[in-house]
């Protein structure tokens, strides 16, 4: 059985998962998610799919990696130049045959577990094309005033809560994706 | 003793609280807020500060009124235009000396109640000239793609989550501002 698709991010009140560079400032010194909430994200996780941008940015390396290498596993980058600076780290693959392609490749490698997608570009894009299951967002009490937006021009889609948890100043949101 | 000021909003999950012409028929067919809360809500507003935009489309009149014409009081309309189309129901004022004075003047009207204020941009002055004391939000599980965002331009504001519900399918949100 296929795991799901998710979206998961951390976000300020105002819509924002970064500054104008993308850098994530604005969520350090935030906190409330228990070790065992984060735990059992992280042991749902199955494989990653991350845009390009946040590549760049060496969001997949070093003390940046997704949850802070608590999580290992295959990851998936999209981007439309594969062949600018391919990955050394032989867990993370670049894939340019679009994004449903790329979320087909990221739940097989996933194993059952899920597939967690993370970055506003191709998050957008899953959502318009329908590939995603649910939404987990980390809601940090902060009007930023500008950014990257996570949700933009993503067309009309139905959510509906399946978790809310208001924990230390985190309020943690698990929406499910209602298919039409 | 002054009441508060609060920004009073039914927002959809990207942030928008109306769409692109500002119709508000995304929340229509969400609901979960209990008598109660919508009575305490209510019961503590003394005024209403609103901007242009919504008067202009009618959401100060018959069953557009605030509340549901659950309540009544005094209101104030933001504008650089009071002499087109002046209200004619005595409970609106247009006020156009500026924000901050229009805070004043509601505050002085609410009589030691709260004065709400409704409509993004009035609360974005609001929120820029510091005269926001809390922000009260009914989240709703919809991504509209497109509209008027509530949080655009804002500046950096620090908040702090005083009450976090999940009823029904909303989530409702109470954040104080918290003054540098």
């Amino acid at each position: 059985m296929a795991g799901k698709v998710f979206i998961h991010a951390t976000m300020s009140f105002d819509g924002y998962i970064g500054d104008p560079e993308g850098a994530i400032d604005f969520a350090a010194g935030h906190s409330g998610l228990s070790k065992e909430t984060v735990g059992e994200i992280i042991g749902s996780i199955g494989a990653v799919l991350a845009g390009r941008r946040g590549y760049d940015r060496g969001m997949m390396r070093g003390d940046q990696k997704a949850y802070g290498g608590a999580w290992s596993g295959p990851q998936f980058v999209l981007t439309h130049r594969p062949d600018d600076a391919p990955p050394q780290d032989p867990s993370i693959t670049f894939l340019s045959s679009g994004v449903r392609d790329a979320v087909a490749t990221g739940l097989a490698a996933a194993g059952g577990k899920d597939l967690v997608v993370m970055g506003a570009d191709v998050g957008r894009q899953c959502l318009r094309e329908g590939l995603v299951d649910e939404i987990l967002i980390h809601l940090v009490p902060v009007l930023l005033g500008e950014g990257i937006r996570l949700f933009e021009s993503t067309g009309h889609v139905e959510l509906e809560p399946v978790d809310v948890a208001w924990t230390g100043d985190l309020t943690t949101m698990r929406m499910r994706v209602v298919r039409p």
